[in-house]
């Protein structure tokens, strides 16, 4: 496994990848692997010749009051469970590099990142489709993947590499979840012991939503109050920050709920901000 | 010469010649080319083994009142010229297919793009970076070539390719100017013959603004009055919308005139808006 650091580096080991005719897989990751970025790393070996895993915690996705200083970071752990999955190539820029002196380019999608977590997390988006942009001009993939359960940043990256001409195919994974159905993601790491015994109960609020909507209903404001009650009673620790109902193509709010949707949410628990969605076909009631 | 109109068969033939480690250079355009677009086709046929010209006159980096509809296009006579410069392809790709529905990403510089024609054409770098990004992930190309005509431009699309990690050498080509000194453009194709004659003391005002700073002048302000002067007098048809005094690496307006400087103007004759620039190094006085 190749571990590298310079930005120059890496594009001449993907042009000399690309002449030799391999497929090049990327799963672009801020480190602190877990089980949701290792199926990640499954699903490209599975599907590609050679394998990038880039860790980069960036800063420029972060607010000015969110925890990009603590942000868990093992860099050698990382390397160690990289190596374990068969990576071929892990690349580790300096953010020195990544963002030079008087940098001041920014690619955005508007629309897409208007709701959800876009609201709450002003920025943020711009700097995940900014660093994405980078990396895959430096990684030159032909597939990269992303997770499920950051559903909104798959579905930003898709149309960003749509619309910007990429020739690259984003490959969603599905969301790994622990064997309480807590979804795997680095800021778990935040929660203490308490926390943690409540955090699985937002993903039961999404199935008891989902078990709502089978159940007959289709007002998505009495679904979200339903859900929010229940989080309320089985999350006390929890503070939401947001419960919506969307269509999943376009991300908007449905008053009523129908066709192919997505039930979302945000919620702090202690210090980690924690989200989940599920997405699923609703029928028209007979 | 290959005429291509699919973003997907533009890509898959960049593939080719990268596979074959042919370089690739390329000439972006709005067409209706002129000598300066020929200077960069020679420029690049002279540095690369294979010469991408792209054809696409680009809606958003219009305003709404702006030329979009009367910019002048000929296709044929494109053709023809790229056909004669041993051109080995040429781009022409169709508006629907660039700007697909719900087309939502943007590109944007920021600070370079704040003055000069910045100031005036809101949303037109963004319009230009977005479509140059577009362009670099279709066409791929190892060096591309703009002129120095579109010093702004030249300079956002060099800040872009390198905040961006594009792996692109990006080649500033000087201004070709006609006999008496017009720089070439395809919006000189507006002037009526009275115009015509007047548009060439844009050049001269250049060149006499530069001969009062080698007379000694360091004050910026000062020099603005002077050339804005000799425009009222000898440009009686134009209406100025700016000339400026600038630091070459910022873009930002001097107040002392010293160091590596750019004399920058637009000004209206009848319909079209023209642009001009020198560039220069200025030493204190003694």
């Amino acid at each position: 496994m190749i571990i590298v650091r310079e930005i120059k580096k890496m594009q001449k080991i993907s042009d000399e990848k690309r002449r030799e005719g391999k497929i090049i897989g990327f799963v672009p990751t801020m480190g602190a692997l877990h089980e949701g970025h290792l199926e990640l790393i499954r699903t490209a070996r599975k599907k590609t010749d050679f394998v990038v895993v880039s860790i980069f915690v960036n800063p420029i996705q972060f607010g000015p009051k969110e925890d990009y200083r603590d942000y868990p970071r093992d860099e050698e752990g990382d390397f160690e469970k990289c190596k374990r999955e068969g990576v071929d190539c892990v690349f580790v820029p300096h953010v020195g590099e990544m963002y030079e002196e008087n940098f001041s380019t920014y690619v955005e999608v508007e629309g897409l990142t208007e709701g959800l977590c876009g609201k709450y997390r002003p920025g943020h988006f711009r700097g995940v489709t900014t660093v994405v942009a980078k990396l895959f001009n430096i990684v030159r993939p032909h597939l990269a993947f992303f997770g499920w359960k950051d559903a909104q940043q798959l579905l930003v990256i898709k149309r960003m590499t749509r619309d910007l001409n990429f020739d690259i195919e984003v490959v969603g994974v599905e969301t790994v979840r622990e064997k309480d159905g807590l979804a795997m993601s680095s800021r778990n790491w935040y929660l203490n012991e308490g926390e943690r015994k409540q955090a699985p109960y937002l993903y039961k609020a999404l199935l008891y939503g989902k078990e709502i909507i089978e159940k007959g209903e289709r007002n998505a404001e009495k679904l979200k109050e339903e859900i929010k009650k229940f989080i309320s009673k089985n999350v006390p620790l929890g503070k939401i920050q947001y419960v919506e109902i969307v269509d999943i193509e376009n991300l908007k709010p449905l008053k009523k709920i129908k066709g192919d949707i997505m039930i979302a949410l945000a919620v702090f628990i202690g210090k980690a901000r924690l989200i989940d969605n599920i997405r699923l076909k609703v029928h028209d009631r007979r």
